[in-house]
């Protein structure tokens, strides 16, 4: 056994639990509390799988899964940037790659180049296992504001005309579950708890 | 698009969300609370990716990792039992055969089957993946306590000898991460967190 090299392998694994940290605007199923990136990098994955039959183009599922694992880390550093945050947009890239160099180049050299190839594929959106992976992060944290009556946007002050426009992303990889999350959030508008 | 059909696949995405709310004994990297079933998902999902290379066996990575998000579905029903709780073990099958049947139930058929194979092969631990995941299931509650000054034993009663013991069953897959395992809890010990 290399054991520097599994001692840098442990400390990435330590560093990465503080992704449990990082909350999210959305709330869980019901509302009891915001989410964290942790537990949706978990959530998101697994409805990935579940999920798999609705992408337009043919995907490598195993693949996607990875990207998802990973897509995320960077929040440890950067925060989670809220997708209505047009001023935090600005200066989102510079923070994730400066999060990226540092969290990824904890591992050995080969892990580093690997998970920093993943998260790059996952950013650019160049490829359909990409694409898919995005689109199925888009969709789960408007399923959670679907499930506890639009909660998080609420509290942002988002419009139902932001929310839509925002949804379409999802039509990159899906169109079957961008109409769904179309359908999905207009019933929330219908009930009031999301404002035009 | 069959309605019904992606009607009981989100039906199932969002019962799963309860899983973050299923607390286990051990606690977060640094202590500041104790850590839930659904960040543990993706924590161990994304190590068995870094510490793979340590398997005794030939192992498909991806197959892993799929048994590893699924692994504790079924704590949404049965709840976590504690690794050192005898009479919680005793109706333990019992408890979590009731929750499979359940929760895995609300997919349709094909992926109902497909989820509960999967959670089958970790529980038998009888392939090569089953064991190598449930090797590095057994590894990160140790190194949370570890990173914790052994909070989550010292809350429970725990003794040395029941964490070394039990810390041999990583052995099963990597003989490296169990005497690595077997390191870092003698540390522990040595440091006065964990009672002989």
């Amino acid at each position: 056994m290399d054991s520097e090299r599994l001692q840098q392998q442990l400390a990435f694994i330590a560093e990465i639990d503080k992704l449990k940290s990082v909350l999210r605007r959305n709330y869980l199923v019901g509302g009891a509390r915001r989410e964290n990136t942790g537990e949706h990098s978990w959530h998101v994955a697994l409805a990935a799988i579940i999920l798999s039959e609705y992408t337009d183009e043919p995907i490598e599922l195993d693949h996607v899964i990875k990207l998802l694992l990973v897509h995320d880390i960077v929040e440890i550093d950067a925060g989670d940037t809220f997708a209505y945050d047009v001023a935090g947009h600005d200066t989102k890239d510079e923070r994730e790659q400066q999060a990226a160099d540092r969290l990824f180049g904890l591992l050995p050299d080969d892990q580093r180049s690997e998970l920093r190839a993943l998260w790059d594929e996952f950013e650019a959106l160049e490829t359909p296992n990409a694409r898919f992976a995005r689109a199925v992060d888009m969709f789960m944290p408007m399923f959670h504001n679907v499930n506890s009556e639009g909660r998080g946007w609420r509290d942002n002050g988002v419009t139902s005309d932001q929310v839509f426009d925002r949804q379409k992303q999802i039509g990159i990889a899906s169109e079957t579950l961008h109409q769904k999350a179309r359908a999905l959030v207009a019933e929330v508008v219908e009930r009031g708890f999301l404002p035009k």
